[in-house]
């Protein structure tokens, strides 16, 4: 237990002030407030393996939004709820009325006046999802401030266009799980890798440039020429390597990427101008089939090297059997840490 | 707190025997009954403002049974039941094996070894959605009796044919929250709208001119000659603002209606003999297009009139945006006040 | 309460070895931990109708795996872990990222972090469900001993292609608040019957075969020529019944297994090697529309017979109204049993 008294101390001496406020990109965030999520998600898988309850509320609700049709994170948001004592109510956009004409005010306004915190994923829609985000937070404030709410409740972004906050920041504690709470001078590869099923978002390469550069690591992007990431994060990343003393890099083949890497994350994404034109994307992507994360390629990383993915991983195209299901692999520990950083997030903003 | 021990007090002198009784219609509940649970609606809707729990149940479990498509009646439905301690069980039937050849019996009783309450929407069929929860509530009383059961859970009509009591209830204790608990003379124009979509249910005029003829206020109906409400509605209406000493009229247009009314509550509804008819049914209503709420028919209406609906409205089509989103407008309280008056018939009859 | 500390007593004193096992086959139990199961259902049956709570756990997850598609199982299985205290998630299987191209390994992995249970229904692949239960099982102890799992969570056997077991403990429980416990010399017709929809499991049948063998009750097997059930189950229930001293019997007509019977069950089931084949498979079934569990037939069982079924039923075809609603039929304690059978044998495991 003395490790809980720790974290309960540590916690207690980050400044932050989350309490109420969105959670909708971890740039909007402090150093020290995605310091303290990282801090609380630890103590709570601590007490999870202590068998100690979470349960911070007797009854509430907790509200998912999906605008497209993902299992997994509707599965590791309700499991996260519910342990905290929520119970999660699914709504559906386009399966409910929701749908018919109505604005995005009155829907936000409708399904808050008892829910305590709203998950929304909407990530198919480049431009599109994080807005969305944005404009439910609007809503629900202007809401609240003519009286219609009788509390706020806090949005918290499952996946959007542009981040994915919850997978990115539960990496990192992966990261900080294998090689301790400095990560300076430690190499990540995000790369690119072929899959031949479709545009997969952009939100987790981008959500680690931005996040990996801020706590000390020196970060390679690697990706061919068409599938260039969006200009804000990038920017973004080259800033915070700036002013963080990383290194952030770009280079066109996954070779150099893992040369002496940490940790390689190598994923597939789409082409943001073709992310409505398959046929188009699936052509052009046929000529990267040779980028598939296989044992050849972990040996040009380090010996102690992890391999990261945020999962489900087109097995065969965007990585071999031998590596994901191998002793490199980090896949699950990344898939529980995501449910613990969600918990902390809660906790936090609530 | 003074506000809640006078309501606690004012409830307490009510006369009411609504325990273990199924609540279908509101005019099966005599006006004690009904001033209970707006009372109770009062008072849950306060603590929610000062964050007491209106948890009563430890465990438990209540049975939502939808014969067709309500995300915002579910949503209203479970948030309640959650706010009391109980989990909702979702039976979508058609989806299901209940609907293979299953009678209600079987089905009625299946579901009901361990549930508390049982929540029915069922209104796309005239003569049919109220007849159906009597139906299931009959056959619980026989399971109940012949031991099939251990207890006999609550029947709630969450919305029928004929009648949609939370709703009303619900728009009754907006009126109150508005005007206060005398509404003698006041006047509430209960009016046909105009909308493209499909043949919307009856139930929220039906329940809003037997209701509100009841409660001291003076009802305008309006509808075009077609749209003729269900007999046994209209006759308990005329019925009640006899006994009531208020007034029951109707007309056919919405301005007459609308002039110098307090409230004005205008929607869409369909025509009884062409419910499943609806290529007929959609070539009549767009003879009445005009049938809008807009700006210049609100000022037929008193200057401190208030607007209201039940949602979702065709905006464009049954009121303008200028109306549903300006200061007349309360459709927001009467959705949360929906929660309230679910969760105030369920703690009072469970 | 005496009955409630009697029960204590009694489950007290057998030797079970269940508290972290997957509950698969009734015959991979020992005869201590089936009575076991059966006295905690039956206390857990009494301290619901004394409205105690059975509450065991503050929170936590249940996860419900579906193959197939099951209002009934799913209801009954979501029923009793509420009860328990316990959130079921729904993962439907085809419906979710899950199908592409993961393995079993990694679904039962990313499903289990924060689970307790794991319950599976897969019925429709003959030699398939109960592997695939196995197969979930073993990927649960692999992820465990490597760490990615802190705690194990226990599968249950919600229907497979081999036994229903909270189904046929629950038809246990129920012969035996019928005819007592010692059911030494009762015969039980456990009888094909036609049915016009599909290839119904061969579930039931066979766990009753393998599972009232060892329980004292003479069985009589009847079903035409083509509707012999799996060998495994056969030969398993020729053996119990040798070692139990009872009896166990297969005739190819209906009457003969009625005759003197105590207890008749007669179900539909499809042809093993038909199963998708759904024409043959319908065009041999009807040469035996004879097969039907009328009151001609229930007159060949003794007077105090009772009559019972998993249901849904297909009546008019396996059985008729006057049957299944009648005096004899008991079909409504045993479908409230399953759910007590269900929370008994999850409290014992978990």
């Amino acid at each position: 237990m003395a490790d809980i008294r720790s974290l309960l101390k540590e916690i207690d001496n980050y400044k932050s002030r989350m309490f109420g406020k969105d959670f909708l990109l971890t740039w909007e965030k402090s150093g020290d407030e995605l310091k303290q999520i990282l801090a609380i998600a630890d103590l709570l898988k601590l007490m999870r393996r202590e068998n100690i309850s979470a349960r911070c509320f007797d009854s509430g609700i907790a509200v998912s939004l999906f605008r497209d049709n993902s299992t997994r994170t509707r599965f590791s948001f309700a499991s996260a709820c519910n342990l905290l004592g929520l119970t999660v109510q699914d709504l559906d956009e386009g399966k409910s009325q929701i749908a018919h004409g109505e604005t995005v005010r009155e829907t936000a306004n409708m399904i808050s006046f008892l829910s305590e915190v709203v998950g929304i994923r909407d990530d198919m829609f480049l431009g599109a999802g994080n807005a969305y985000m944005r404009e439910v937070g609007e809503a629900l404030s202007s809401g609240f401030k003519q009286g219609v709410l009788p509390q706020r409740p806090v949005v918290v972004n499952l996946q959007c266009d542009i981040d994915h906050p919850f997978q990115t920041l539960a990496d990192l504690m992966t990261i900080r799980e294998e090689f301790g709470k400095n990560l300076r001078g430690l190499k990540i590869a995000v790369s690119w890798a072929y899959a031949p099923s479709y545009a997969k978002p952009m939100s987790v390469p981008q959500g680690l440039i931005t996040l990996m550069t801020r706590f000390g690591l020196d970060v390679t992007l690697a990706h061919p020429p068409e599938y260039t990431l969006m200009k804000g994060p990038m920017e973004y990343a080259h800033r915070m390597a700036e002013q963080n003393g990383t290194k952030f890099q770009v280079v066109d083949n996954m070779e150099d990427a893992f040369k002496n890497a940490d940790i390689v994350y190598p994923k597939s994404w789409g082409i943001e101008s073709l992310f409505h034109n398959p046929q188009e994307a699936l052509e052009i992507s046929k000529k990267y089939k040779h980028w598939i994360c296989d044992e050849e390629k972990m040996k040009l990383a380090k010996k102690h090297a992890i391999y990261m993915h945020c999962l489900p991983a087109d097995r065969g195209y965007e990585v071999t059997d031998t590596v994901i299901d191998g002793a490199h692999s980090r896949v699950f520990p990344e898939a529980e840490n995501r449910l613990h950083t969600a918990k902390a997030v809660m906790a936090l903003t609530m």
